[in-house]
């Protein structure tokens, strides 16, 4: 079960917010998907999510392959079962992971051979092979296997990933096709859109997915390097291109400014890390910006990280608390502090489809962009 | 605020259950309380503790003196509204850690001169500054400064432990008693009973410590390397010494086996890091004993850790899921682990007072010891 439905589009831009029905579940649009890579988002557990209205997970097929095994994860009854995680779950073929974390790999037209980042062992995984990972996780959306290239590749190598991320595309759609009988509540497959940073290779790539029959379609090697206005452009260039009616996932961007950018742009679904990771580094978003609270400027500061906030760090602990567990280096601290961005990406969300249900998304941006100042905030930069 | 009163005594045994009410509220004894040594429980947070029905806290007055400092925790209110734990809290004074932690120290009759083992400064501590630096934290009870020895100590090192302890002990007291009344709800103040493992130096310890007035005693210089059978004759030598009408906490014992003959003992107040020590290595309390769940053999295990727990973990979490978070490191894992095993202290102490107040405790250690095996449920030691 797979259905995508605009409920109503922004005037005088491409935004607009929808319902996502799956099989496990609805999921209001534009959403936000906290990364829960191998099966748990870093420090939080699942009930918290459900706690601040998270609808929707991504996790990484190409990781959970490697630990603990998809054929495993399939006979602990799937990856929702398994995380104890039962709203939706999108898997991410890991096709960025493979060419960013293992050491040795060789990619040919048949597929691409790798070797392990955890044990060095050596891995051959086909478009084909990568939707049967899929299979077993249990995913209510699964993308196909795609070749990213970083942002500096030429146009020669951008050309040659946009080739062959489209055959693979055809071979995972037509073994999709062919095995998705098999399963009582197969997910959708997701083509992922790639071309580098060069306009005409993504048009290239988008015209060669439209002949196929994909659910959605996702936007792939952005986030890697790029201006925000290269990424911003090329964005709106690719969803200009898509039938508006299709779900649009935009892979791995999620500063709260671009993610603006990308809502007015069309885009329907975000993962990113940012609200886990710079949790850990001690970075905790508010609405005025990233507050940096290992910095001395907190220590005497008795206040939540914001006001109103509802989340469990907000409801009873200082800013001065939370800089001194990162200062002591105890795990509550980063904890607390993934928790609440959690919370604020959830919020900053449920806040931008308000807007776009009201036709304000225009004031709501200008009214964020105003209030948000992504350095000023980081007041005290000297830790101490 | 402090009193202490015996509620039931055991027919046959000197284990009793009380309450012993602070200015921060009412504690039932036997009581269990966890660690958070630098103003946090590792990886917990205070509103898991009190779901726990955690009613007290230890913290350690050596490690907050030095991060982030006892005068700038009582200007954030006080280590209670710091850490936004509103029950009581007992402070170790931090003998111990000034013994086994500073790479530098040397003790005179005036006190400790010694280094910090964060970054290497030089502190001088007095037994008044000591019961100062708990005034300015805000403990319900305080412990006086204490010198330590090892289990290989010679008796002369004892022997002139106690002697020091007992010297440093009469300052104690008599500077808390000049102070307290400036402060409008002061804490307890406990004298700390040495003697490394001898009987004889045990009861010297004892008999010097009476002639004060303490509002309770703690037993230390335990659970520092000896056998469990000389660590319960001690206890018991101790305690039947003290007067029957006072608090006694045994520090830093809490296996459950100990537990139980301490309790047996007379002992009223147990502080132990294991809950969260062992969580953090991958071991998990139950009635049955310890279970390693880094162990291939509960790759498939779906049942919780301990049915009938009621604790997140247990009501969410199969064996199989925790033990894939602790393979892949991921801090969920060990926090799960920890709030569990608290849960399961919790628990147990629970069941303690329960038999305690019915007078069944000699069966209910009959039933325990009869269930809970130290290395049987250590199933699986290849760990896979």
């Amino acid at each position: 079960m797979f259905e995508f439905t605009i409920i109503k589009k922004a005037s005088g831009s491409l935004a607009r917010t929808g319902v996502l029905k799956t099989a496990h579940g609805t999921v209001h649009t534009p959403a936000f998907m906290p990364v829960a890579t191998i099966g748990a988002v870093k420090t939080v557990s699942s009930w918290e999510l459900v706690d601040c209205s998270i609808e929707m997970l991504i996790a990484n097929a190409y990781h959970l392959y490697l630990r603990p095994g998809d054929p495993y994860i399939r006979e602990m009854g799937g990856l929702h079962r398994f995380m104890h995680w039962d709203r939706p779950i999108v898997t991410d073929s890991g096709g960025f992971q493979i060419y960013s974390l293992s050491p040795l790999r060789k990619i040919t037209r048949d597929g691409v051979c790798f070797t392990s980042h955890i044990d060095g062992s050596t891995h051959f995984l086909t478009p084909e092979a990568v939707v049967d990972i899929q299979f077993n996780l249990g995913s209510d959306i699964m993308m196909i296997l795609d070749e990213c290239v970083g942002h500096n590749a030429s146009e020669k190598e951008a050309a040659r990933s946009v080739e062959l991320t489209g055959l693979w595309a055809r071979r995972a759609l037509r073994h999709y096709k062919q095995q998705k009988g098999h399963f009582s509540s197969p997910g959708a497959l997701f083509g992922i859109i790639q071309g580098g940073m060069c306009l005409r290779l993504r048009t290239e790539a988008v015209k060669e997915l439209l002949e196929l029959d994909f659910d959605g379609y996702a936007i792939g090697g952005l986030s890697v390097g790029e201006s925000a206005k290269l990424r911003n452009d090329l964005t709106r260039h690719v969803t200009g291109l898509l039938p508006r009616e299709k779900c649009v996932h935009l892979m791995g961007v999620g500063k709260p400014q671009d993610v603006l950018h990308a809502v007015d742009a069309g885009i329907d679904l975000f993962d990113c890390v940012l609200p886990t990771r710079n949790g850990r580094n001690g970075q905790a978003f508010t609405n005025e910006g990233p507050l940096n609270l290992r910095a001395a400027y907190y220590r005497d500061d008795v206040r939540p990280i914001e006001e109103g906030c509802t989340c469990h760090a907000c409801c009873t602990m200082s800013r001065a608390y939370l800089r001194h567990l990162l200062k002591i280096e105890e795990v509550l601290g980063i904890r607390m502090l993934s928790l609440h961005n959690i919370c604020f990406y959830a919020r900053f969300f449920q806040r931008i489809r308000h807007a776009l249900s009201t036709d304000t998304f225009g004031a709501f941006c200008e009214d964020f962009f105003a209030r948000y100042k992504e350095n000023e905030a980081q007041k005290g930069i000297v830790s101490s």
